[in-house]
């Protein structure tokens, strides 16, 4: 099997180290992480980001947290503050709530905790493979797709959700050409998609946000494949901000919209889009775009920078996880799916 | 009249001043343009930019064409090099040919083309603040408006087009707060437009292009103003890139779109959008965007950079020139008011 050319999370030594995705496509250089603090601003300053690698990286944190603590209280207060990093990605909590019950009904065994951290480590890879391959029975031979941000082994503890299945369905032969939105404004398909996509030597072509629209109308689009932060047990879906306008060309030119993501992405007690919590970020991420103190438009302009949009269920064609394809009704077929999960 | 506290192109001792427009936000600086060359790059290279002050640019580049040719036929072949400098814009080639025949009509006399060239530059002013009353009419108390790329005062020879009729509104006490589009990858929403805005002190926030669909969704947009770059004799318009996603948002969510052009840009030679020729620029400017050498992606992805895109006709609520508002049936009416342009 085709392996990236680098890993962005391991634990060395009770250190973790993370790639700075910051820093790329320019430099490959890792950070280390060895303390709740570490971990909490490694996820709110975006070294790392992708719901999958915030669960994981956010794990690990958990872990970090139960070694510093002296007690339940001091160790659940550090667990909130983790959870605080980023609200919207539900990956986070899923997994800090995850490594918290251990904790707590191991008597804060720290073998044990560290252990649950790796599984959530090891099954996120796991779970992108599995969903890779029924992500790519969908696409049929030379499909052109279309993906947002980036959901590849670079969101992930390994190999990708949306852009692993890209990968698979290349693999398998099934891929002519992939277009990567560049996604304004933390440039995550610049950056990121297309580094992995040049890395994986897949056809690829970068795209300006407001290209897709005509690629897609003019027939040039087979599917769009996007990531997720969190799904609505109704299928409602956040993803990166642009997603949205996407769903709409896609429903009014017929092109398949197809979420690929974890079954732990998917929050079965929020109801709907509506309920889910949007980030805003500052202003500076759209005017000082390089982070150098170039700005590209007035200082005093006031700026709107939400990182997410809502996409309603009716948009999306299917949901792909790693226990299978979530087709509609959503709500019914996800309370299936997630009873299986949980049982 | 409030006034813009700079101004884009004046003639003065035979040459040509322009406002270097690459350089705003930052810096307000000007460039001499005396030759058909010099003419030719300016507007190639984009320091002026925005149909109708290309139009202008290239009525003064027809004047230094006279002035630098030996006879009729090295006129000619300078005329078609400076159409050659962009494809998309129509204003181009109809000012370089209306003073062409001045020049041909006159043989050569070089004050009466110099007055024509004044009398493009001035009758595109003229017919800015025209459209502005026309397109403020069309606007409610306390609107909430969206604006893409930059039509305004920086995209002509004074006053502005889209952001005119915005301004126009402003000052008529329409307007709650204007949104503006920052528009990748040359970014003229947040370089020149927010720059328009804050120094006309309009209450406005700069979006990421992707930003506008939750927005129009969540009815915080009560209209959408954009320029123009050629209109089709059918109404199918060429705007800037990312100008067609928003129409097909606006259709979705029942938000009106108005197209604000001089009748200069209205093509009746062209029957519909598909004819219109859509300039690719250089993957640079996708993969560098502060023209710095700061690369967003790896050097070696491949970049689809088309500047505009094509809104149809039916996606557009009304066309605002300054000889009246075009309703549907575009056609019909299109060929009407041309008629008495012409006539």
């Amino acid at each position: 099997m085709i392996k990236e050319s680098f890993e962005t999370i391991r634990m060395e030594d009770g250190k973790l180290i993370l790639l700075d995705q910051r820093k790329l496509p320019g430099e490959v250089t890792y950070i280390t992480a060895e303390t709740v603090e570490d971990v909490y601003f490694a996820i709110k300053d975006m070294a790392v980001r992708g719901a999958p690698l915030i669960g994981s990286t956010a794990a690990y944190g958990t872990y970090f947290a139960a070694r510093e603590s002296h007690g339940k209280e001091e160790f659940e207060a550090k667990c909130n503050y983790l959870i605080s990093a980023r609200p919207t990605a539900v990956n986070l909590e899923w997994a800090v709530k995850r490594v918290m019950s251990i904790a707590l009904s191991s008597s804060f065994n720290l073998e044990r905790i560290a252990e649950e951290a790796e599984r959530i480590r090891k099954e996120d890879i796991e779970a992108n493979h599995m969903l890779s391959h029924y992500g790519s029975s969908l696409l049929k031979k030379d499909s052109n797709v279309l993906t947002h941000c980036n959901a590849g082994a670079l969101a992930t503890s390994g190999w990708g959700t949306a852009l692993g299945v890209i990968k698979q369905a290349f693999l398998d032969g099934k891929i002519r050409h992939v277009y990567a939105d560049e996604t304004r404004p933390r440039l995550q398909g610049a950056r990121l998609t297309s580094f992995e996509l040049v890395d994986f030597r897949i056809p690829a072509t970068l795209i300006p946000d407001s290209a897709a629209a005509t690629l897609i109308r003019d027939g040039k689009i087979d599917a769009i494949i996007v990531g997720a932060d969190r799904i609505a047990s109704n299928g409602d879906t956040a993803n990166k901000i642009g997603t949205f306008a996407l769903s709409v060309m896609a429903k009014a030119y017929s092109v398949p919209l197809y979420i690929a993501a974890p079954t732990s992405t998917i929050d079965l007690s929020t109801p709907n889009g509506a309920e889910i919590p949007i980030e805003e970020r500052s202003k500076y991420e759209v005017i000082d775009p390089l982070d150098c103190g170039m700005l590209i438009a007035p200082k005093d302009i006031e700026v709107y920078n939400p990182s997410f949009d809502v996409t309603p269920a009716e948009n999306i064609t299917a949901i792909i996880t790693e226990k299978g394809i979530i087709s509609k009704p959503f709500r019914d077929n996800i309370e299936e799916l997630m009873g299986k999960v949980n049982s």
